[in-house]
């Protein structure tokens, strides 16, 4: 392979998002998160925060597109004046997910990126995900998250994930045919997973 | 590891079957698949061909059962002599997977297999996958399916095998989170597959 690229789908708390981290680092790639909506707010003008709302969320009604404000900015971008932010901001992180994948091999977390890629054949799709127990441990452990209500925000994280998918790849998260790798990571360190990768690419 | 279990789920025209005998050679331990049913059979008196016509299928309807004389055959099994002939080498599989699993480190082709060992530490469970395009191809050319007839064999072999697991496991056929490790053998040969497959049992 040239260029090539990750994409990493995770369940919250499965360590997904460090397991892709580590790869990128591990490869000497660059690494693609949160990283994505700095790179649309710079490209659109619109405050980041806004965008960090609606982040891997699918677009909300009309009605409560109006009633959260999240709707029409009249920023300069013309085209999408009249689309909810939440579709902006995907519109957006497609169009610098396909550029990217032009220009650089990298690791990028959620946000589609499986699908927007799909015609590509330097991609390599990977899943990661875990039982309720581990990715509560993980979660209270490494994002801070009350024990009490880890179960509870795990399952609206994911639900929301799962939607977002969903929404514009007209598919189903978690189905183990999007992708090219699915590893349960309760079953293996994280590095032990970053080796397993990396060897899948090997093979290919 | 000492005694360990590799179950395989796949779905048709997958390859799932070819890389888990590969790698049951590899690794020098046994191979179930249909094996299972010879065994079934042995153990019930059953004729083999009765269970193979079941086999991998849920149990159906009493009058279904009942119309296509799968129903009480008043063998010797008085216990389960009034259970239609799925639900029977259900039973028989499971107890026999049970007892390979004491016995001997092996790898075992579908039958819920990862379920009925679910509380096995020592299980691998792998899940085997490709797109319709390529298991069409692969059905034509190892099964013998006539080509024009080949995505309704898949898609209602996959739709049995789906059936079977959700009755017999409660969970969904298919669903990453259901494994350890799930491969699409669309993107790598079988070989490799088999490689990946060792070198997650050393991480482990």
């Amino acid at each position: 392979m040239d260029k090539y690229i990750i994409t990493i789908g995770r369940q919250f708390g499965s360590g997904g998002r460090a397991i892709g981290e580590k790869l990128a680092k591990k490869l000497g790639i660059s690494f693609y998160d949160k990283e994505l909506i700095s790179l649309a707010a710079k490209e659109s003008g619109i405050d980041p925060e806004i965008f960090d709302n609606v982040d891997e969320k699918a677009a909300n009604s009309l009605l409560y597109s109006l009633s959260m404000g999240l709707y029409s900015f009249g920023s300069g971008f013309s085209a999408m004046g009249d689309l909810p932010v939440n579709d902006r901001l995907y519109i957006l992180q497609h169009k610098i997910i396909k550029e990217i994948a032009e220009k650089e091999s990298c690791v990028i977390v959620g946000r589609c990126a499986d699908y927007v890629l799909r015609d590509n054949p330097n991609c390599v799709n990977v899943f990661i995900y875990a039982n309720m127990e581990f990715r509560k441990r993980e979660a209270v452990k490494k994002h801070g998250i009350d024990e009490e209500r880890a179960e509870h925000i795990i399952t609206k994280t994911d639900k929301s994930r799962a939607n977002y998918y969903s929404f514009y790849s007209g598919q189903k998260w978690g189905m183990a045919e999007n992708y090219d790798l699915c590893i349960n990571s309760a079953k293996l360190s994280e590095d032990s997973i970053v080796d397993l990768i990396i060897e899948y690419m090997k093979e290919r």
